[in-house]
């Protein structure tokens, strides 16, 4: 892994990090930000993170850059390759710093996901969805036309055949996977004999180049208990290994074997043929991530850190035991276990309401006043990111950048 | 109530409809939007939404005048007025068919919508949520210098004397209401002798003027059953309803008791000086709404009729007993009961997965296969609007606008 300090800061802070790089997404304020924290004409040159307009979205950079170490360091250990999943950030910025510490590439869950990150300079994207209707496909062979990093998944020969024609009328060969269904039955073509068919049809086509396949375990990430979570998902991982197994006998390209996250992250690699982890949580954690435990520690999984953080504003301390705050379904989502007050004690928060958040008292090891900040930990990171346009970069209470969360909303 | 049908085409497709009105929010298609459409470099005149990419948030624009027309006339009848909630649609497009339909002004939760409502030429809006941090004051503060139809709402003396500091530093007399506990404890201040108190130097204060009070009951507005939402909702109204006697026995302004939502438009005119519903749900209806009952239906709500579908593509038919689609929690929200498939039976849909939703036949109207597309009844309106930058107006399948949310992710 490369160290990060002096080439992060220096991708942070430089516009030519890459040809396609938009540099207001990552350095500065924008226009609307510095009219936000103008007070009386004067714009302060240190914004600290209490300072921010709330309900505001904050990620802590030493943590960031922590769990992406953490990971980094346990699956090249492994033998294994990161390829995060930027469903969950949506954000370039933070893209660009997982592959410079090490990742062979990000996946993608939409096609507009991946436009977004090409626009925005990453080129090693693999789109983990199948594409089913023309104008999708089209979408995505037109990336490929710029894209060579562009690999796409496909589940079905009916639709094989539909995305040669469609690469070949572009005048392209496009990179395929084959999405392999670990058994939840969402998406994906069932392993073994149906799977090798449709290598072996995708290797014949025109238009398509076969790289291997994906096997996302979605069903095995949140399982309780270390050992349970191994047992199911190394099971379930199970024909998917033997359907590679498959296309190498037959002499079909076998060089991705991707899937895993989060909460195999440690695990998939024992998979024989796998080669890399589609993390996405491990990189900011949540509330939902946090009470799977993990190989170290049965209740808490501590292997990362809560790096993404709401700030949120306490705007009615009236009545007893509870104070109503800015952040509600629409800052936090409805997702359980609810957020929890980061560095307090006795209390819980809840974000049923659309626009408001309710901190109730139980023993609490502090109170709150009207105007008084605090900060969450996100229920589930994905769906929360999604309600915001931008990330506070946080480095010891200061904002060190403004990251656009440039893939926001886009689920087509 | 206007008549709808001529003005509002001309609204929907003039551009010179009001000074800070931006044409691009109503009139037909952006360049995404052409270039999503194009096929073989042709673009087609005639645009229905099942050729929308999916997912994609719809309105359908007959079912939406209905409700219009609906809810005004009953308030009217009932002898007060409708000034909407547009945290509902965070659309100015939609503000001002409230407006146009006989809407006193609008309702926003927050400063931000606020800005964005006025800046699209919205100039007539109740910020129903009290302003405690000295940024949100000053931008209210700011708002209201050029707009004078801008109300805030307050629930404490400390906050009114911030607030007419504040209106005074800018030159201005800020109109205010006092926001009224109806007993959920989450905002306001308790009614009786302490709003009176408040009133009274809200009326004293040289930066303010009182222009009366809200309630807003949100506890009641999806209790089960007609008749017990009646009975609690007048109980709880009740306070607000003496408090606002009191400020006139004291000589204060009460032009305005504005209140109620969706689920009791049609009860709150019973409490003595209410003047005005927060309806919002009532333009969209949605699966949370529909299961409420009504006076004339204990079953279903069928006052108002279900506008608002999410539009979503099968992606996987593989596997047996159900189907998979593009449009899981980051399209949907995970709120419940979860989104109806609209016009099918036996059959449900779960949107539990962030990019997937499942839908499980039991004993189904009908089948789907990979690429056909459905229509879903929205679970609950107001945070799925919040996951769209547009909506697609649609007019018997054919499209006829693209509305921008323009406060859509507006928190602040």
């Amino acid at each position: 892994m490369k160290k990060l300090s002096r080439s992060r800061r220096s991708f942070l802070f430089s516009a030519g990090a890459a040809a396609l790089w938009i540099p207001r997404s990552v350095k500065g304020y924008s226009t609307t930000e510095m009219h936000s924290f103008d007070r009386d004409g004067q714009v302060e040159d240190t914004i600290t993170k209490w300072d921010l307009d709330t309900p505001a979205l904050c990620v802590d950079l030493d943590a960031l850059e922590r769990n992406l170490k953490t990971l980094q360091q346990t699956v090249s250990g492994n033998g294994i390759a990161s390829r995060p999943h930027a469903k969950t950030h949506k954000c370039p910025a933070i893209a660009r710093l997982q592959l410079e510490t090490g990742s062979v590439g990000i996946c993608v869950a939409k096609v507009s996901e991946a436009e977004a990150m090409f626009e925005h300079g990453i080129e090693e994207i693999l789109l983990t969805t199948t594409n089913v209707t023309p104008l999708k496909i089209s979408r995505a062979m037109r990336l490929r036309k710029w894209c060579a990093g562009f690999i796409q998944a496909t589940d079905s020969l009916n639709n094989a055949h539909s995305l040669s024609e469609a690469a070949r009328a572009v005048g392209i060969t496009a990179d395929i996977v084959v999405d392999v269904d670990p058994g939840g039955h969402r998406t994906g073509i069932s392993p073994g004999q149906p799977a090798l068919e449709l290598a072996q049809e995708i290797d014949r086509l025109p238009g398509l180049h076969l790289r291997g396949i994906l096997c996302y375990d979605g069903g095995s990430q949140h399982v309780k208990g270390f050992e349970k979570r191994k047992t199911q998902t190394l099971s379930r991982l199970a024909p998917a290994g033997e359907t590679i197994d498959l296309f190498k006998r037959s002499g079909l390209n076998t060089e991705i074997f991707s899937g895993g996250g989060t909460g195999t992250y440690n695990i998939d690699h024992e998979t024989p043929f796998f080669t890399d982890v589609q993390v996405g949580s491990y990189l900011f954690m949540d509330a939902q991530y946090m009470s799977i435990g993990g190989a170290t520690n049965d209740e808490i999984y501590s292997d990362f850190e809560p790096s993404l953080m709401i700030l949120t504003t306490v705007v009615n301390d009236q009545y007893k035991g509870q104070v109503t705050t800015d952040a509600g379904a629409k800052a936090c989502t409805i997702n359980q276990p609810w957020p929890i007050v980061k560095g307090e004690t006795g209390m819980s928060y809840r974000s049923g309401s659309d626009e408001f958040g309710t901190l109730q008292y139980d023993n609490p090891s502090r109170t709150y006043k009207v105007g008084d900040k605090l900060e969450l930990i996100v229920s589930h990171c994905d769906p929360v990111v999604n309600l915001y346009d931008q990330m506070y970069a946080i480095r010891r209470d200061q904002v060190e950048a403004i990251w656009r969360i440039e893939a926001r909303g886009m689920s087509t």
